[in-house]
C-alpha cells in the first residue's frame, strides 16, 4: 500500500480513527503540481464525474432544443438528497423530453434528507425513482437519448447510444482508455470505469478551463459549472460538501463528490484539476483532504472564511451538543 | 501505522475500497491466540464495553431488587435501532427506578432504524432521549444510582459514584488504567477510556469465561450474556451485525460493536475474547473481520451457515437488486 495520510479524526486529544488514500492537484495538460499517495492506481470515480457525463446533453444544442434552463443542468450534475426541489426538477426535465419518472432505471431509495424523508413518510408514501440521489444525471441521459431520436429504454447499458456518447465524453477528457477490463456497475446501474485519479483530476482541470476542448464542448462544460454556481444547492443538498463549498466560492470552485471517497474539483480561473480518493472509501476523510488541497490556492480572505473553516476542520458535537472531537486533515503528514 | 489488512470491498472484480486496522484473539490471561496490527495501541472501545459497565446494575443484587428483567438486562448492554420494544423496554426500566425520560441525559436522536423513524415522522412526532441508541445503557445507570441511593442526576459524569463503578469494572477486567489522560467523551455523554485492544479483548475472554472474577461478579457477566442471548434483537435491532451473530449462535458468541469500528466477541465456552479497531473508524469492515476472526473456532456446521457466510462476505448490490460487488475479510493477508 502507497497511501498517503489524508485526515485524523480526534476524540478529545487522541487520534480515534485515521484515514489515507491519494490526492492529486494538475494543471490542463496533466502536469503535477501536487500528489501525495499512488496517484496512476485506477479508481472508481463513481459519481465524481456525472457533470463529465452530462457534456452530451449540451453539445450539438440538445439541451436549447429541449429548453432545459439552469436548475434542470445542474441537477443532471447532482448527487442530490431527494428534497422537493430535487424532485420537481428532476420530474420538469423528464417533462420535457415527453417521459415520465416510469422512464427512470436508477432505482428507488429513501432521500438521505431526513426532512425529505419524514416527509414522505408522514404522507405515507414511499419513495420512487426520482427520489434516487441520481435522478437528475438519469433524466439527463433520457433527454439526450430523446433528443438524439433513440428510444431511452436500457439506456443504463455501456452499449446505449447515450452511453456510449457519455463514455467517449469521460475518455476524451480523461485520456484514459474505458473498455470491458476498468469496467464495472455503479449503484444506480450505469457502468463506471476505474481510471487514474491523476486523469481524472486532469479531466477536470480541462472541464474548468476548456483548454484542449472543441468550442461546443468548451461552452457545454461552461454551462454546467455556471447552472452549478448559480445553485449550488441542486447539485446536492442542505449541508453538502459540494453545495456549501460552491456557495462559499461560486463560479470560482466547482467540486462533485462520489461514492466510497471520491471527490473532485476544478479552479477554472487557475485552470487546476483536483482529486482525492479516501482508500476506505470514507466521505468525511475525502472531503476534509479536498478542502485542504484547495485552501493553498484560496486567497486569504477565502481561507479565513468561517464556513471554510468547518469544511476543513469540522467539529465532532455528542448528541447534547457537547464538542467530543474534531475531524482535520493530515495531507502531506507521514503515515 | 503499522496497521494489518481487515477488509477488502469490491467493485466487480476490483478492489475499489481497502480497510486496515488491528485484531486479536487471546485467552483469559491474556495470552494471545491471534493478534495482527498494533494490538497494544490504546483504542477507545465507545459502546462495545456496554455490557462491562452494566456489570455492577446487577453485582450486589441492584437488578434483582429492582426486579429488571432479560429483556431489560439485555437492553442496558444495547446500541440499539430506536424500534418501539426498544423505546418501550427503556421506559420500563426507568419506570421501575421511579424515574421517567427526561432523568436520561444521553440526549435525542432520530432512530437508525428506518421503519422506527418513519413512524415517529408519520405520528408527526419528534424523538426523545428513549430512542438514542445508548438509552437502555443509561436506564441501566440510572437504576444502579436509585439502588444505591445516589442521585442520579449528573450520572454521565466521570466522578459520579455510578459511573464511577462502572469505570471499576472496565478497569478491573481489563486490567487498564483509566484515569484523566485517556478519558474523552463518548457520543451520549459517559467518559470513554483509551485502551490497547489486547486489554479489551482480555476483559472479554473473562466476562465470557468468569475466569479470575469473584463469583458475584461471574455471575453477573453470566445473567447479562445470558439476557443478551436469549432476546438479541434487544442489543440492536433488525439486520444489525451483533444481532444477526448471536441470532445465529445464542450463548456460543457474545458481540458488541461500538462507534468507530470496533467490535468485541467472547466465545464462552472456549474461553476466548476477541477485539477488532478498523483503524478509519468503518464498521462494515470490522464487522466483516470480526466474522472472519471467529470463524476458525465455529464448528464447521457453524461456519457454512448461510446467515454467517452473509456476514463473512456481504454482498454489495445497487438500487435495483443487480448484484454489483462484495465485502471479503483480507484478515492475515499483506497490507
Amino acid at each position: 500500500m502507497t497511501d498517503a495520510a489524508l485526515a485524523e479524526v480526534m476524540r478529545g486529544d487522541r487520534i480515534e480513527s485515521r484515514h489515507g488514500g491519494a490526492a492529486v492537484v494538475v494543471d490542463p495538460d496533466g502536469r503535477l503540481v501536487f500528489s501525495a499517495g499512488d496517484v496512476q492506481a485506477p479508481e472508481f470515480p463513481r459519481s465524481a464525474v456525472k457533470a463529465l457525463l452530462a457534456l452530451p446533453l449540451l453539445e450539438g444544442g440538445a439541451a436549447g432544443r429541449l429548453g432545459l434552463d439552469d436548475a434542470e443542468l445542474a441537477l443532471a450534475c447532482a448527487s442530490h438528497t431527494g428534497e422537493a426541489r430535487h424532485v420537481s426538477v428532476a420530474a420538469s426535465m423528464l417533462h420535457k423530453a415527453g417521459r415520465t419518472e416510469a422512464c427512470l432505471e436508477c432505482g428507488a431509495h429513501w432521500p438521505t434528507s431526513r426532512t425529505a424523508a419524514n416527509a414522505l413518510a408522514a404522507a405515507g408514501r414511499a419513495p420512487g425513482s426520482l427520489h434516487n440521489n441520481c435522478s437528475g444525471k438519469h433524466a439527463g441521459f433520457i433527454c439526450a437519448a430523446i433528443d438524439a431520436g433513440h428510444d431511452p429504454t436500457g439506456y443504463v447499458r455501456h452499449d446505449h447510444p447515450t452511453m456510449r456518447a457519455a463514455t467517449a465524453a469521460l475518455g476524451e477528457l480523461s485520456g484514459a482508455t474505458l473498455d470491458d477490463r476498468n469496467r464495472a456497475i455503479d449503484g444506480c446501474g450505469i457502468p463506471t470505469y476505474a481510471i487514474p485519479l491523476a486523469a481524472l483530476s486532469t479531466a477536470f482541470a480541462r472541464f474548468g478551463s476548456g483548454a484542449g476542448l472543441s468550442r461546443d464542448r468548451a461552452s457545454a462544460a461552461a454551462r454546467l459549472r455556471a447552472a452549478a454556481a448559480s445553485d449550488p444547492f441542486l447539485v446536492a443538498g442542505r449541508n453538502r460538501f459540494d453545495t456549501r463549498i460552491m456557495t462559499l466560492f461560486g463560479n470560482r470552485v466547482f467540486s462533485k463528490i462520489g461514492a466510497e471517497g471520491i471527490v473532485v474539483a476544478a479552479m477554472p480561473h487557475l485552470g487546476l484539476g483536483f482529486a482525492v480518493k479516501c482508500r476506505d472509501g470514507a466521505p468525511r476523510a475525502a472531503e476534509v483532504a479536498m478542502a485542504a488541497l484547495i485552501a493553498p490556492h484560496l486567497t486569504a480572505a477565502e481561507r479565513e472564511d468561517p464556513g471554510f473553516r468547518e469544511l476543513l476542520n469540522p467539529a465532532l458535537t455528542n448528541w447534547t451538543g457537547t464538542r467530543v472531537g474534531e475531524i482535520r486533515s493530515s495531507l502531506g503528514q507521514r503515515v
